[in-house]
């Protein structure tokens, strides 16, 4: 019983944690594998090369399968909760990963349906959340966590924008054939324009839809300012506050020293750390 | 009479305002049936949709029609002066936003007329003014205020840029027939390219027009950062002041305070902390 | 002679500086002029228009250009040096608004010719820069001109990376009929990609060309924030400077005070200014 | 022997260095050759120059490739490690340039193959490192240098996004015939969707394709704000150590104190100034 308990706690060290020797070398060929499986499933779809190579894709393909199932077994074996494991995000796309391959045998699934078999990808986040390789990420994540709420309403407002500018156009051009030919096509046009992408598959014809369009534009490439402007206010911030404030002199108080600092600049005292 | 001024302002409390439990409810009812009402313009809008649901949209569209005229009218019964109410941004927004329903059993209305009615999207406008969720939008609208005249500067720049540009590409490709037939046109795809959109309906064909058309591309891709630069620079310095005016002198309560501060800049006496 | 004198200073008053009330009308009467002989350059050149109302366009473009060509003459007559003012930037821009027209009269000139007259939109400029309203942009061009040298580099690289990208473009697409038949339009495609401008008048055909034009995409997608920091990173340092180290404490030399500072926040004595 | 010696680092010097006369004149001549020969390369490029002036661009392109290959014979003779130099980066360009030349002789090779003569652009770096007239680039270099990890995670975020979302359309949108055939193909859609290039050679028909392609727009719209916060931030934080270094202690000769200090944070001696 304490064997198999350690084992289990082991087993839990290689696969989840990335300190070990093992549990290294155990990420680095997970992390093939994964890129190995995507390779396939993108070749697959292609039609010259599914022809073709379709008996190797489809040996490297249950290979890989069979292997994530037993690691997905061991998860759910060594996991305090498994229950809660397999409810959780990485155990969903875990469990994504390898049920669309059991289906394709049961369902006469067709290619289109296996192609979410590249949701595994996702699992890459798994191994670098473990990795620490990723602290740049860090400020990244907290900065956009900081402007959430500015970052909604920007949304919002493109978001209403982006209708009423739509439905806009859609009563200027939608008489003119030019493929305004409902709202939420006009919608999907004035996304197009706002966010600068500009397909061209519809575009406007009358003079006053041409108009209508260049204010969208000229609006569109403003208005990039506005999440650019959040963002790098949040990561100034982060930095200056992660730079300076951080420390305080035990003799004068004094705070905002640079990180090397071992005397206080207005006292002259030692500092602390 | 007394009872009656009480409703009117128990009604106004409900409508207006968003601090009492009913006026929560109200503003999450009024919600819901903008969205609702939205949706329904939406998809009264694809023919396919249109013939098959015509009646339940009608339905729906008139039920909310009929909510939406009690509202106004029961705004214009507890607001103080009406002929004000009626004349503002959102009395304006609330009319249009019954007005073509009715409008539509009158005159023989076509659908793009009664598409108008999407412009009731803006009173979500109202809802969230209420609401202090948006706080984080305060920052951005007073950076985007203060940065007013710059962005009137940098707007006058493109407009002048694109303009003589547009031209200058008139002169060019005018005569080769590729879709630079007159200035305005020219003018317009000026400003397809200037902002990266990029639509592909117009594009030089002549070596000399791809020459200048490469030259306002790349114009458009630096100048791009003179509006994130003025809205960035803006926003840091919001922060910034925001950070200076926790502290405010005990004596004469002046805000706005550098880190270091000992003594305060208007009075001169000792501040706190 | 010296009325004659005095005329001559009160006209150079009148149209070249904005001080004086009849200087502001007389440049509020020149704005309206050039926009309106805009507008009429701009409408001529719709076939539609330009048939219909030719009469009036050709009416009010030859009053417009004999009162440019009197204004004209009254500058060179009440200027110092009318040679340097003849040679001078808006001088040479004053002479093309009026030339075009009378060399029409001359040549049986082309309509593509007399588009050239839409330069006289430059004069605008000359206008904004008497007005002191403009102050605004005195920032953003003092960040443009301190970050001349970075974004000098920033040009030069994205000059190389499109010259280079392109021709390697031309390796691979250029024996697929694709639209990359030779070098310089190779490159002219590189700048449309790079700048994320993507009219899609040329596009890669083959898997080699399409994973390059991907490189390309999500480099210039990536490098856009370059001149972004630059300027920016300007237009920060020209506002902190502007704002806090031009005034120091008399007695303590402390600086960094807030613009509103009456007593220095290290010592507590009494600013100057 | 020693003449020979002398011989050769006065050589040397006007080669690789550009503090002498001689080196300047050296550099100005080689930028003059690389940009001669590159322009030739691309008008050789386009058929009609190509069969008009071939000879001309034949002879001015063999003169360019002897002169080049003297340059490379004399650079491998003067530099002290031949092999080294050969083998570095720009010893590789620097062969590539003259090699396509020499081997169009024995091969009969295709124009296609001759155009990675372009590459001899890249020489340009090389005299630009040696002028100093680019130190503005230091600052951006150094700043992305600083964001390299945080530029990497950017750039693996986007790899995934685009790959996952790649996928999701070609499952949405494979079965409609509307140009997402297979995965790789959705995947490059992808990537011109997210970086708003949008040439519009492949969209979405299905209203769910439309949906999502709108999601990836919107996406792209906003994550750009990340890098270039990035390296705005890095470029501030730059500027703020460059007015941080400007004095040094005299007793440690530390540098990097903030403005206010007044004791050195390294060794607690009195500053100046």
């Amino acid at each position: 019983m304490k064997i198999l308990k350690n084992n289990r706690i082991r087993i839990h060290e290689i696969i989840f944690e990335a300190d070990t020797k093992m549990g290294k070398l155990f990420d680095i060929i997970l992390l093939i594998a994964i890129l190995l499986s995507i390779l396939v499933v993108m070749l697959e779809s292609v039609p010259s090369l599914g022809l073709k190579y379709g008996i190797y894709f489809f040996t490297v393909e249950w290979i890989l399968t069979i292997l994530f199932t037993i690691e997905y077994l061991l998860r759910l074996y060594v996991v305090e909760r498994p229950v809660r494991y397999a409810k959780s995000f990485f155990g969903i796309v875990d469990l994504m990963s390898i049920l669309p391959s059991y289906l394709s045998l049961i369902l006469p699934g067709s290619q289109y349906f296996l192609a979410i078999r590249a949701f595994r990808l996702l699992r890459v986040f798994r191994i670098f959340r473990l990795v620490n390789y990723l602290s740049g990420s860090r400020t990244i994540l907290t900065a956009i966590k900081q402007s959430r709420h500015k970052i909604q309403v920007f949304l919002l407002t493109i978001f209403i924008v982006v209708i009423v500018m739509g439905t806009l156009m859609y009563v200027i051009e939608g008489q003119h054939n030019s493929g305004f030919d409902n709202i939420p096509r006009s919608i999907y046009w004035a996304i197009i324009t706002l966010t600068t992408v500009g397909y061209g598959d519809i575009t406007p014809i009358t003079a006053l839809g041409q108009m209508l369009a260049s204010v969208i534009m000229i609006m569109g490439y403003a208005i990039i300012a506005v999440p650019t402007g959040i963002v790098t206010g949040e990561l100034i911030k982060q930095e200056n506050y992660k730079k300076l404030s951080l420390r305080s002199c035990p003799h004068c108080m004094t705070e905002g020293h640079v990180e090397e600092s071992v005397y206080c600049f207005a006292c002259g005292e030692k500092l602390n750390g």
